[in-house]
């Protein structure tokens, strides 16, 4: 693999270019998911601050849903570009477009936790997950780009994991699309969506890359030691 | 260590999966101290600036103390993660949530800045102390599931460290859940307790990886080469 | 490559300092390119939810135009420096400049956000204009301090490479200053001005670094892999 | 250098904290260096945009003089901890110190942008260069720590690498001291020599490691190397 090749390589080329696409990726997602708690803040009311706390429930529903949310998306996004050894001009543009999205978390949940609620709940939980819902949808481009040519810049990359990839995009842009859907009937029902999501992912992440308990140490097909994989 | 096994791993697999996990927690942390500093603000109140500079010491308190609170948590996280060579879907996911709740350090400093010396200080400080357990329940978890599997992902851990971490770690609950308490009975008495632990903390990390002066270049264990330690 | 010379070298030297300069400039990059997203906000106008998200186009074109731009920048950056092996302080301090500029992103399209469809629209707009014509030339600053010594810090940089960067960062800045005079006349001659240059460098992004299909893996010259540059 | 010894100690050990150690200074370097920004923002005025962004000229220079004073903190960090293998709990925590000093520059640089031009503005720079003296003073306590075992963990730093440095952090401290005084007596007289100091430093940074013509390839040391050293 990375055998630089003619006079006129990068040198370590493309180990780099993954390792800074990363980096800067890793920078999105870390300040998006650490400004979400920029949001969570005591509103001058007045009033005896014990009764504040409380008060904000809605902003902490917000919080604690946004935050494991981007931190699926960054347990995602980790195991995607593990494979990747090499780049391309579109994936760099896809993923910008992804983290575009990405960075636009705050924004919504702050939507969510002020207007829970209120009249305006059902709108605010609509935006939320339609953004979730775009956000899948550029996941599923970059994915597809890095896919179409695999065997060029993920030839590692086993065919168990790249359907598991496939299955869990594919069931994010359907289950938001209903999410979308329910939260204009009531907003609840579209929050309820959107959490029941992030539990299942998360339970299904706590279980991924379990190495099998008759393993070598580092011996053994990545792809035989993941257990638990939906 | 780190031997790419079968043809479908991911080639510098594991040691890269780590590094990824510590920028991005490195982020994490990095931010949310950084962020800290934004609370610390000249209020608009119309006098002079050199009073309203010397009015604003809670500010200053609360900054100090959620600092240096952080950077014993990063020093600890840091050490943690030193040894911790391959990775488990369950740490990407406990160490998740102890970020998402190190993230909100800066909202709890705030409450400390704005309530001390007001009527509801004791719930501020409550709250501040009750974060600070909460992160070191937190802590706990992920440090449980690292030893659990110590033999598969972090085979040099020493004994010596794997205790030292355990002590800080009921320490820390134990101090919080003293703090916590104390806060409840008056304000100072919770912030004594948690100014306290962290000069503690600070004390002994201070100390610490102190390399004996016998040793020679790069030699001996880790273990016996520090000194210092609790 | 990176051959450590004399005794009193820095050992894993020179390429030390590029992986610091990159980190350091991915996080003003990362944060600046985030920090955009605070700037989308619901004004707390009272009225429907609905009508306040639609109303609030112009914050929407600011960040979209806004994040795009930076992408691109940090897409070029990220390509320069690919080449650069070794550190000037020259080089530094210069793009330490570039990074100042970068970081004040946020500060125009909030102008941009919140200015658009006012009488003010066009100072909004050529301030920001102003502000992409002079990180065009702080880059290109950067980029001949590279190419000055490139044969000591870039020796494998591909002269067709250079040319492209050369041609970009020209063309960058002969644009934006276009895009400054027609913004005096109308807001939206300006925007449309930044928007196409945009659009026509993040195509040109999407198709670089496509390796032809008859390469071999890892083989190749960089130069020649190169497809659909301009 | 950096020989794994015995069977526990953490493999890749030393380096490995080093990497982390800078990541985590890069990120709050980058972090407080682009919040600076944040605070360079169009008032609510009401009067027109043109008027506006020419009023607030006091923040443009806070903006300039602070980007650049922690452009050149993060070149000297950077060119210190370049020279350091391996690790200790007392450079950690100082260098904690230095980092929580550092976050507080865009409070200071709010400061002299709110109050310059008003009555207050003796104290605003004199707060703003009491930071500095401060951060110059917590720079030398980390300096003076590797210093101490500099055989032990920089045993490539050339001495005249570390008087430089010496040099560069006296010349700061008795500066800023200097400002202090300056800035109680006339607001603009502290900044002028706060200005003075970031141009020197600049000037130097930019002739800083000019490899001489004369050395070949990675060859030569990099003592020898250095030209245009103050």
């Amino acid at each position: 693999m990375a055998t630089a090749g003619a006079g006129d390589d990068p040198g370590f080329g493309t180990t780099k270019e993954t390792t800074r696409l990363e980096a800067f990726s890793d920078g999105v997602f870390a300040i998006s998911i650490t400004l979400l708690a920029l949001e969570v803040r005591v509103p001058d009311s007045g009033g005896p601050l014990r009764r504040a706390l409380l008060e904000m429930w809605p902003t902490y529903v917000a919080y604690l849903l946004s935050f494991l949310t981007i931190l699926v998306l960054w347990l995602n996004h980790h195991a995607l570009l593990l494979w990747v050894h090499r780049m391309r001009g579109k994936v760099l543009v896809a993923n910008g477009m992804l983290l575009m999205l990405i960075a636009l978390v705050p924004f919504a949940a702050t939507l969510v936790g002020r207007y829970l609620g209120t009249a305006d709940a059902r709108y605010a939980v609509a935006t939320y997950a339609g953004l979730f819902l775009a956000i899948n949808l550029a996941f599923l481009w970059v994915w597809r780009l890095v896919v179409t040519v695999r065997h060029r810049i993920a030839p590692n990359l086993p065919s168990a994991e790249a359907r598991s990839i496939d299955r869990w995009l594919v069931g994010g842009i359907l289950g938001y699309a209903v999410a979308v859907g329910a939260a204009l009937l009531h907003a609840w029902a579209g929050l309820a969506v959107a959490i029941a999501m992030v539990a299942f992912w998360l339970w299904n992440a706590y279980r991924r890359h379990h190495v099998a308990e008759h393993e070598g140490e580092g011996g053994g097909s990545a792809g035989r030691a993941v257990k638990g994989e939906a």
